[in-house]
């Protein structure tokens, strides 16, 4: 609130996102129309227009945010080497950090739909990351890490709709730190929760 | 198409409700004005009106359908007797069967925020739902077979997170039909994806 650009009293562009992106989670990305987000703000269109050009711009930022993140988190576990299944483990690890610190632009990411230009190249960068899971699983199955019977695409697509599904529940809390749930998540995922 | 009632052409509920929850499922419950289901059925507003008296009444029959699906999966499972972990595989995969016999209705379930009288029940009986769910993973904790470490409401969470996940991406198909969905759920979660 007390952040200036050119000298103007407002919203610096992060704080602006940030309020933004929790009004697209409320009530939808195409339903929220700009004057609501003015309105959240308590500002007006034209001082929203003075950072971006357009509702879209907002969208690109968010969805950035969180598909760079899961893309880092990508390519630092497959340069740790070893197994497939290891790099996997890490992979879901350095996930399960992202969608803690990254909580909103991760939401808005996994409920787009694809109507727009920005959404559909974010759905591509989505089955990008879906295709290398997929790849990292087919490794695991050929180094014989994999469970017997457990098809390497289809367990892509579990492990990671376990992962996403954080979203729906998950609000940080001292209680449960993004360590400790990221264990809880591996634990289940590659041990099983039976003993 | 063919159904009819009181001899006026156009369709029955049924229809009516899957293409109303198709719509619902695209668009959005709230954002979704009976004009355009009614547009979507190629009929009148008020031949809507002739089987319901509000757009709220469709999403009650529908998240009923998902919900005493679920509810009845739980009775059974915990009618086998037998222990608590078995009885939570047995609930995992009848609760994948539900969820690909009524994908719609589930999926629209899994997405309402509790903003109507309807929507704010639903959620009621979700949550007394998970609560049985945590239940069972406590006892299955203190009969010894919940791995080391997990933490049973926590377990719940994340067993149910990855069962809801399949809304997500899974489409009914015959190359993977609702009992391998069912029997690469329960591997995945019980025993784990590593070998």
């Amino acid at each position: 609130m007390t952040a200036r650009k050119r000298g103007r009293p407002g919203y610096d562009l992060e704080s602006l996102l940030a309020v933004a992106v929790s009004v697209f989670n409320e009530r939808g990305y195409e339903a929220t129309s700009m004057e609501a987000v003015a309105k959240r703000l308590g500002i007006t269109k034209s001082a929203i227009y003075h950072h971006i050009d357009a509702k879209e711009d907002l969208l690109q930022l968010a969805v950035d945010r969180a598909l760079d993140g899961l893309f880092e988190a990508a390519e630092q576990a497959v340069a740790e080497q070893g197994r497939a299944i290891d790099q996997l483990e890490s992979l879901v690890r350095r996930s399960v950090h992202i969608l803690v610190e990254r909580l909103p632009f991760v939401t808005l990411l996994l409920r787009i739909r694809g109507n727009t230009e920005v959404e559909v190249k974010a759905l591509d960068r989505r089955r990008e990351f879906d295709r290398m899971v997929a790849g990292l699983m087919r490794r695991a199955a050929e180094e014989g890490d994999l469970a017997p019977g457990v098809d390497p695409e289809l367990g892509a697509k579990l492990l990671f709709g376990l992962v996403n599904s954080l979203i729906e529940w998950y609000r940080p809390a001292r209680e449960l730190d993004a360590e400790a749930l990221a264990d809880a998540v591996c634990r289940t995922a590659f041990d099983g929760l039976r003993v």
